[in-house]
């Protein structure tokens, strides 16, 4: 009666490694995960493994898919060494799950483009030929899905590394490692919480920060608009969560493309442009579902 | 012996239209240019439609392609009416080849566009799944070329009015009509010949607008590549041409990434990833070609 193979998923985040399996992406976002503090590697995977090796007992696991922080350098098959999560440079997921796993099929990619691959498959943005993932959370990231795949190319976007003007009076030195003021340097929760000297949970809606965040996210996605022309933008991470900053960010980035682009999407329906993701929350792990099934077509230890 | 079809090739720039017939790209490359001062759309059109219909008589055209400037409405069919090219708002490309050759199949796109496909075909970007072409010219604009086939997406890409940080001290107005101080309107080149009230091919490459100039370059090179992640990135355009800019943007934007991409393209490699067109000043009628060829495979009038 069951088919459909039954997977396993992992959204491994610099905080959390969220697990569960499948045999569909409502099965996974509806089951209960399990979820594990990200410590060390080896504390932390020895964890992870464990659960599924327990799950993979009871019923086998047909293939792995991982939606990983990064930058993951693919050439390496590792997580670069430049991640600010220092305990994990050069972690390879390949090799952890092997020891455990043997050569049962691994996919893995960034947890943003995972995320973007899911909200197109199954989310926002069902369709679209050319589609953008944005998170807001402790750092900024993204992915870009064109006709169904995301783009690679050299390494993968980072989008959280590009420039963006200086709001007026803002003198913050940012708090980006590698480049100071760069996006997630000003406007990541990370670069909230040492601006304000308050997490942003702690700010309330009014709080003059949700003006300063919602200008920087603005110009972040006008210049994403520009540079890549998806025909729906989708906005997710923890910070995207504020209540009332989607709807700054939408009039800031009508404000300053000021009618160039002769698209409804970006004048009268920029609410329909610049959404939330349609999977909540789930996008992530439902993403790395899906490179678990893709994993799977493509046959043994395939990335 | 010439079983390969004769097709029509038109560049076509807010100053001038390249005109050119060829059966193979170096045919086109290689054979002199009819070239047609861009005026009125009537006077233009006639012109250009004139001089092919006369090559039509002698040979037979099969397809017609355009590169023609922007932005373009594709769901107008049509020029943007947001064009600063006032007399070309809302021009019909289709409508106007048609009064004069029918249904012959014609394929028209951006001016970038075409030029990151001919790139990709047959020049610097052969054989890469991502690759960006980027015009620095009277305007700034690019294309993303995805396993051969460039980005539409929600209209085009629309790389000259991303935003970038100011230089420290440059307090530049911008040129733009829509925003001011985006990228276009503090470094085209319009924007060089107005902040420094002469055109750029009148300040020697000592002068400090080259210095200011390959700033911004290397803003918006870094922010194309933490965006999109291509494998390569060709710097096209007339302002280009200026002799030391391409190597002082290839060291700023080393500098700016700082070693966070962990690929020698973007450090030691850097001149083999940023690099000068593979196709000289052809990239833009050699790109209209390709769209002839493939109008051709696509059939009658498509675009």
């Amino acid at each position: 009666m069951n088919a459909t193979p039954l997977v396993g998923a992992i959204e491994a985040g610099g905080t959390k490694m969220v697990c569960a399996v499948g045999r569909t992406w409502r099965e996974v976002r509806d089951t209960p995960a399990h979820v594990v503090p990200t410590t060390t590697p080896d504390e932390t995977m020895a964890r992870v493994l464990d659960w599924f090796a327990a799950r993979h007992a009871v019923t086998p696991l047909s293939a792995l898919g991982v939606a990983s922080f990064g930058p993951i350098d693919f050439a390496a098959d590792a997580i670069a060494t430049t991640t600010p999560k220092e305990l994990w440079r050069g972690f390879r997921w390949r090799q952890a799950i092997a020891t455990r796993f043997g050569d049962l099929p691994l996919g893995y990619d960034t947890d943003t483009n995972a995320a973007g691959v899911a909200e197109w498959r199954w989310g926002a943005a069902r369709g679209r030929d050319v589609s953008v993932y944005v998170t807001v959370g402790t750092g900024i990231g993204g992915g870009i899905v064109v006709n169904g795949v995301p783009i690679h190319g050299l390494l993968h976007p980072e989008f959280g590394h590009m420039f963006v003007p200086r709001q007026a009076g803002d003198d913050f030195v940012g708090t980006c490692p590698s480049h100071g003021d760069c996006l997630e340097g000003l406007a990541s929760g990370e670069a909230i919480a040492r601006r304000w000297r308050r997490a942003g949970r702690e700010l309330d809606a009014n709080h003059p920060a949700w003006e300063l965040e919602s200008s920087y996210l603005a110009l972040a996605v006008v210049n994403i608009v520009m540079i890549t022309s998806p025909q729906i933008v989708v906005l997710g991470g923890g910070v995207m969560g504020v209540e009332g900053l989607i709807e700054r960010v939408r009039h800031k980035v009508r404000t300053a493309v000021n009618g160039y682009l002769p698209r409804a999407e970006l004048s009268t329906n920029v609410d329909r442009y610049l959404v939330t993701p349609g999977l909540g929350t789930y996008s992530g792990v439902v993403g790395a579902f899906a490179l678990a099934q893709r994993a799977l077509d493509a046959g043994p230890a395939s990335t």
